[in-house]
């Protein structure tokens, strides 16, 4: 089978180190000349406007999917003319925009911060006035890793927030005091089956994912995959479904979905008896699913600006070290460390021992 | 670190697939245009003795290694003059040459079946006298997957035998009513650590390899693994070595070993904490080895000749699909299934499940 993928990084990377052994082919539509994942497949180095190359992968592949939500519309649209699309375009126009995303959650019942549309500082002005400060402005497309957006404290930072994130569409989040930040990895089939990963707990820094650990038996497991599941149905989703909520006194907030595997899923790869990369490609392909039960602990550590080097890594019990391939830049991810571990003593100085590799003290 | 590959076979793309994620670029010397891991790395698609291509393979990578012993020794040699080479030449040379290897487990301490040189008919007709029949004729290179071997049962076979393999040096073993076959894959790091995964009881059918179990707590772990120590130190090996026995009155007699990883430890991808092919990569790049311990229960089964439905496949729980993207012929390995559980029962009925895919009633 030919799988074509939109993006061509470290997610379309793993999803065909995942693929290859299921005599799936793959092709990269990515406008990088050292796209990661080119190593892999085929690169069709162009534009995600590029008809012509949009054609190229749509009559050259049996399905298409997406490492990467920020496409115009306009090209998943015209991809769909020649070949079936998983997710589907409008399951991507309701996740790639916080307004409509939000909505949907409101509307399925899940509970979510406060929100306000802001299309002008005046708008915005009126949604402060409403939701009340501190609160959070964000552009409602192609924010991603904490880029696009601006917590606003005090009235003076609002007089110039919508100046600073460009004049382009925005919506207005209550700040959630939040006592942890968690994300359920859902998967369906093109029949409808849905498999969610245990919850996995992670840690933010500067906006950027820095940790993940999978959760055992979480208390909130079970209402989580209740609201994946409504959203899942409700867009008749195919793939892998990424969902972060906030976690709120004992209960559960929305706070976004990625409509596609997720950097906090990577502990699935060793921690999980199919990964979310597999369950992807199963998905799309109208495969059976495979099990998202875990085979033990684990925990995954980012690796950003720079990847350690491999004999520290391999130098750690029970580390596996994801190494993208890519330039090292300050702030861009370049591989991932997961650690396994048969329990939660010997995972935490696992952990801790790859923390001092990829933190050097200054 | 670039990694020359000697063969671009279904070795040569899992190690690809598990170095990849190291930071790892492959290249790889097969004269096969459809060699199956292409796809992963450079093919450099030339004959094992094409000087060039060599020299060029030699030029290009950090080190070279084999997916295939089954090459002229000048080959190595030659490689030598540009590139450290992992396995050595002298330790190649042993391993592909059955009366080398067997003098070397005598020499070593280790039990054999009873053998003798054959060169001519002549030598074979001495050697049959003192060995007595039922024995097995065997050339002493290039036989793999039950080729180049002739069961020698009565006199009249005995006749012709050493013509109808061909007339090229020979071994004559004697024939071992064994309970069993087990195989031990280890792996020595350059500073000259061993690592020894379980034992692995496998099962053989026509010559090739069928399916493969991981052994609990076997009475004979701890003599595979001194004998195996024995010969990973006198070679000053570096890699990973596999090394087959007979079970044979509550001991072991060595059958062969193979200079590479090893259809027997495919299993060890799904699992062990790490996999052969990532431990061969650690021991050949000087890094630490990984850990050989098992996850869980785990079996393999080899597809021959062609490879279930990937939808068959996947609807099996704990099996994992590896299709090596090679051409089906009779005969041929074109891909293997992993089955994991937690237990032994879940096991076999997963195995079970798997072998009516690969074996449909006819």
């Amino acid at each position: 089978m030919n799988i074509g993928i939109v993006g061509g990084g470290q997610l379309g990377r793993m999803l065909a180190l995942a693929g290859i052994p299921l005599n799936m082919r793959f092709s990269f539509l990515d406008p990088a000349i050292d796209a990661c994942a080119a190593a892999l497949g085929e690169h069709i180095c162009a534009a995600y406007d590029d008809q012509k190359a949009l054609r190229q992968l749509g009559e050259s592949v049996d399905l298409v999917t997406f490492e990467f939500e920020n496409v115009p519309a306009e090209t998943v649209d015209f991809l769909a003319q020649f070949v079936p699309v998983f997710p589907s375009g409008a399951a991507l126009r309701v996740a790639r925009d916080r307004l409509l995303e939000k909505s949907l959650f409101q509307e399925l019942g899940i509970p979510t911060p406060t929100f306000a549309n802001a299309l002008s500082q005046q708008e915005l002005d009126a949604a402060v006035q409403r939701i009340g400060l501190p609160a959070v402005l964000k552009t409602r497309t192609l924010g991603y890793d904490g880029k696009g957006q601006k917590v606003l404290r005090n009235p003076a930072e609002v007089v110039c927030a919508f100046a600073d994130l460009g004049q382009v569409p925005c919506i207005l989040e209550g700040f959630v005091p939040f006592n942890g930040e968690v994300s359920l990895i859902a998967v369906r089939g093109r029949d409808g089956e849905t498999r969610s990963y245990p919850l996995i707990h992670n840690q933010h820094e500067g906006g950027i994912l820095r940790q993940s650990l999978v959760s055992s038996a979480h208390p909130l497991q079970a209402l989580a995959e209740d609201y994946a599941r409504r959203v899942l149905d409700k867009l008749d989703y195919v793939g892998v479904l990424a969902f972060e909520f906030f976690e709120v006194d004992g209960g559960l907030k929305a706070n976004e979905i990625a409509p596609r595997v997720h950097n906090s899923g990577h502990l699935s790869i060793e921690g999980s008896e199919c990964s979310q990369f597999e369950n992807h490609l199963r998905a799309i392909a109208g495969l059976p699913l495979g099990s998202v039960a875990k085979t033990g602990e684990s925990a995954m550590l980012n690796c950003i600006g720079s990847v350690p080097s491999t004999a520290q890594v391999a130098g750690i019990a029970g580390a596996h070290l994801h190494h993208y391939g890519k330039a090292f830049k300050p702030g861009r991810k370049v591989g991932h460390i997961t650690l396994c571990a048969s329990d939660k003593d010997r995972l935490e100085a696992r952990l801790a021992a790859a923390l001092s590799l990829v933190e050097p003290s200054a």
